[in-house]
C-alpha cells in the first residue's frame, strides 16, 4: 500500500472531463486543519460532488489512479480523521449534497444527504414533531455523514444510542466505486452482515456514506432539567440507579460536572452565572423526557429528596422554565470551551464500566499527581461510562511547559483504562491520533480481522489512508 | 470452496488427540432436524467443547484439514442454518458452555457463555431486578449464541432493539481458530470496525461466538397489558403513534392479530379463552412497561378512549391482574402453535415500511386471491413493521395439494415486499433457506462486499457453508 500516488495536474485533467466545474473547489485552509491543530494538511484537490453518482466517479478514477480520498463532512472531527498530512490526496467534500430527501413522520424515519448538518436535520424532524436525538457540541457545522463514520456519541447516547444506532441504513460508495443502495426504511432486516454498522465508525476507510436513513423519536412530551450536587462520582452512579428505577428510559441525559470545570469557566468567562453559592466538587446535569401524564419538576424534586435522604447531594437547581433548563445545559456545554480557554496538555476520551469509574479516578489523579501538580477536569457522559478525562497544567503555567510530559500523561491515563477494561476512545474514534493506541490496546484477532476486512475491500488502500490502521 | 472435506475417522481420530473425551457426542436426531422440517443432517460429528480454548482447537483443526463446521445452538433457527444436508461436517454445539460468568446489576450488563438458554439470562437478571428484554417464542430452549449469530428479534424489538443491540461485545472464534476477546462491559468503544456487530447476524459463517457481554435495563416499575380492537392494521398503526406520542418509549410491545388467527387458535384449541363476543378481524396486543408514578390501567383506558373517539378501535381488554397478562399474552403466543396445527403452505417474515403496510396487505391478498382462495395469517410484530405473513390452504383442503404452488406464493409475497422497500427476512434470518431471495433481491454492491469479507476472513469456506452464501 505504499505506492499510493499524489494528485497532479493529469489526474485533475481526467476529472475535469467526466465531473461538472462546480465539483471543484479551491484549497482553502479549512480543508487542511482540524479543531486541535495537531494535523496539518500540505496539498489536495478539494472535490465537492453533489450526487452519489459524482461520487462513484470520483472514487472510480481514483481507485484506477491509486489517489488517496480523505473523505471531509464538517470538519469537527476530534482525531484527524479529516486531514492528510504529508500527501496531496483527493478531498472529498460532502458539503453539496445536504439535502433532506425525505421525511416520515409516521414511520419515524428521515432520510438526508451526508452534507446535512446535524442541527438542520435535527430542525427537520422537530418541524414534524418529531426528535432527532443525536446531539453533540457541534452540531452546528458537523455534517451526518462525518457523524456516522466516525459513530457520534453526545449527551443523549444513554436514552437513544450512538450514531450508528439512529441509522436504519446508508447510501454509500464503497472503495471500488460501486454504490451500495441502502436506505431502508425498515426497524428489522436480517438479510445478511450489517454493512451499516461497519461503514458507521469506519470513519471513512471502507468508502463514503452519502445518505443515510435515520430514526426519529417521539418528542418527549414533558422534558425537565436539574443541576444536582453529588458527593463523589460514585454518589452519581448511585442517584443514576435510582433514577432509572423510578423514570426507567425517562433520563435522557446524565452529565458528570467537576469542581474543576466550573472553576475554568469562571476564569474563562464562560458558561453564564454559576447556581451554587459554594462551588461543589461534583455535580451532575439531569435531563428528564416523559410521557404525557407526568411532571418532571416533580419527578425531579422526589430524586433530589431521596438522593438527599441517603446522603447522595446536599444541594440542587431545577429548572422551572426552558429558559431555565438551557442556562443549565449552557455550563455543561461552555466546558469544552473552557477547557481550550485553559490549555490542555492531553484530554482522553475514555469509557469505563460504571463500577469501576470511582476507583479509575482516584488512581489516575494520583499517578498523575507523581509527575506534577496538574489539574484534571473529568467531566461527560457518565451515564454512559464516558468521560472526558483532561489534563491541564499546574494553575500559572503553560501547557509549553509540559508539553515533553504529553506522551507520559497519555500513557498513565490508558494504560490505567486497560486495565480496568476500559477504552481509550470512547466517542471520537481513532482517526490519525490513536492509531498506535489501537495496535498497544486492542485486540490481536479483532485487528486482524479488521485489517482482513480493510484488505479485502479496499485492496489499493486509497480510502482515508492512515486513518485507523497506521500503516497507510 | 468446493473442495470442503468430510469428517473421517482419521480427522476424529487427530481430534481425540488433542481434545478429551466430553467433547464428543452421539450424533442424535436433534442435531439433523430443524423445526420446519425443511432440513435434514445426514451425518457429521457432533462435538460439545467447554471452553473457548477447546472451540479454537476445533475450528484450527477444522481450518486445517479444509472440514466444514456448523455452529449448533438451540437448534430452534427457522431457516435452516443449523442443519447441513448431504455432508458430514463438524457440528459444534454449545450446549457445554452454559455458565452465566458474570451479572453486574451496578452496570447493567449480564456475560454468558453462548450455550446459556435465553430463559435462564432472562431469569439470572430477574434475580438481581434487572430485566435482559430478548423475548421470542423459543426462549426455553433456543441459545443466546444463536440469538446472536441470527440476530434474533420477538416481540420487545420495539423497545429495546434485537438481539445485536443488547449486546455490548462478544468473545468469539474467528475462522483461522484465532480468539477474540470482546466482552467488554462499555456502553461506547469507538476503536475501529464494529466486529461485534458484524458477528451479530452472520449466521456462523464468520466464526463462532462463544460469550457474550449483554445489556441490562430496569425492570419497569409498572406493568399493563391490553387487547384492542382495530378498524384495519392503519388504524392499528394511527393508533400506535397516538400512543407513542403520550407514553414515548413506555411501550414494549405492539403487536397485531388478524381475525384469522383467532379462528386458528380456536380450530387448533390453543390460546385459551378469548375475550371478545364477536371475533374482530383486527385486534392489536398493547404491552406497556412504565415508571413508579405511572398507573399502566389508567394510562390503557385512556388510550382506548382516545382512540375509539376517533374510531380506531371499538372493544377491548385491559388486563386487571398478572393472571390476566399472562392470558393475553397466551393467545398471542400460542398463534405460531396454531399455525402450525393448520399447516401453512408458506411461511414470510417480512417488514415494511410501517406506511405501507396497509396497502401491502391489500395487494398481497388481493394476487394471492387470483391463485386459489387461501387463508391468510398476518400477524407479529407491528410496531417494528414485522408481520408473519403466512398462507394456508383454503378451508378443507391440504398443504400437500398445495405444494406446488408454493415457490408461486412465495414469489408473489416477495416482490410485493421488494416493490414496497421492505425485507424479505426481517427476523429469522438467511440461513439455507433464503441464500436465493438474498442474490435476487439484495443490494448488489452490499453482496460484493459481504462476499469479500467472507473470502477474506473464512478463505477455507469452513464456516458454515451454505448459510447466506448458496455457492458453497
Amino acid at each position: 500500500m505504499g505506492d499510493l500516488e499524489p494528485v497532479d495536474g493529469a489526474f485533475e485533467t481526467r476529472l475535469r472531463a467526466v465531473l461538472p466545474d462546480p465539483v471543484f473547489r479551491p484549497l482553502t485552509p479549512a480543508y487542511q486543519e482540524e479543531p486541535r491543530g495537531l494535523f496539518h494538511g500540505t496539498g489536495g484537490l478539494v472535490l465537492a460532488p453533489s450526487s452519489v453518482d459524482e461520487v462513484a466517479t470520483i472514487i472510480r478514477e481514483c481507485a484506477a489512479a491509486r489517489v488517496p480520498v480523505v473523505p471531509f463532512g464538517g470538519g469537527t472531527g476530534l482525531v484527524g480523521g479529516q486531514v492528510m498530512p504529508d500527501a496531496a490526496p483527493v478531498i472529498l467534500s460532502l458539503e453539496r449534497m445536504t439535502k433532506i430527501r425525505a421525511i416520515h413522520p409516521s414511520e419515524n424515519v428521515l432520510i438526508a444527504e451526508a452534507g446535512a448538518v446535524l442541527a438542520d436535520i435535527q430542525a427537520a424532524a422537530d418541524e414534524v414533531d418529531r426528535l432527532f436525538p443525536l446531539s453533540l457540541a457541534s452540531e452546528g457545522s458537523c455534517r451526518i455523514g462525518g457523524c456516522l463514520s466516525t459513530n457520534a456519541g453526545g449527551v443523549n447516547v444513554l436514552r437513544y444510542g450512538s450514531a450508528r444506532d439512529l441509522c436504519l441504513g446508508v447510501e454509500a460508495v464503497l472503495p471500488d466505486g460501486s454504490i451500495h443502495h441502502g436506505l431502508k426504511r425498515l426497524r428489522k432486516d436480517n438479510t445478511g452482515f450489517d454493512i451499516r454498522a461497519l461503514l458507521c465508525g469506519a470513519e471513512g476507510t471502507l468508502g463514503v456514506i452519502t445518505a443515510a436513513s435515520l430514526r426519529l423519536f417521539p418528542q418527549p412530551a414533558r422534558q425537565g432539567t436539574a443541576l444536582l450536587t453529588v458527593r463523589d462520582p460514585s454518589a452519581a452512579l448511585d442517584m443514576l440507579a435510582m433514577a432509572q428505577a423510578r423514570l426507567g428510559q425517562g433520563i435522557s441525559a446524565f452529565e458528570l460536572i467537576k469542581g474543576t470545570g466550573l472553576d475554568f469557566l469562571r476564569i474563562a468567562g464562560l458558561g453564564g452565572a454559576q447556581p451554587f453559592a459554594t462551588r461543589p466538587d461534583w455535580s451532575v446535569l439531569i435531563d428528564l423526557g416523559l410521557g404525557a401524564g407526568q411532571d418532571p419538576e416533580a419527578e425531579l424534586a422526589t430524586l433530589f429528596a431521596d438522593a438527599e435522604r441517603v446522603g447522595l447531594t446536599d444541594d440542587g437547581v431545577i429548572a422551572q422554565s426552558a429558559d431555565q433548563r438551557a442556562a443549565l445545559w449552557k455550563l455543561r456545554e461552555d466546558i469544552p470551551l473552557a477547557n481550550r480557554a485553559i490549555g490542555a496538555i492531553s484530554s482522553h476520551d475514555i469509557s469505563l464500566p460504571l463500577s469501576v469509574i470511582a476507583d479509575f479516578l482516584h488512581e489516575a489523579d494520583a499517578a498523575l499527581a507523581q509527575l506534577a501538580p496538574f489539574r484534571v477536569n473529568a467531566f461527560g457522559h457518565l451515564g454512559d461510562g464516558n468521560l472526558h478525562y483532561n489534563v491541564f497544567p499546574p494553575e500559572g503555567q503553560t501547557v509549553v511547559a509540559y508539553a515533553d510530559k504529553r506522551q507520559q500523561v497519555r500513557s498513565i491515563v490508558y494504560d490505567l483504562v486497560q486495565s480496568h477494561a476500559g477504552s481509550f476512545s470512547a466517542e471520537h474514534g481513532i482517526g490519525r491520533l490513536k492509531p498506535e493506541e489501537l495496535t498497544r490496546y486492542g485486540d490481536p484477532a479483532r485487528l486482524a480481522a479488521m485489517r482482513a476486512i480493510k484488505d479485502a475491500l479496499d485492496p489499493s488502500g486509497i480510502m482515508n489512508p492512515g486513518v485507523i490502521f497506521s500503516s497507510a
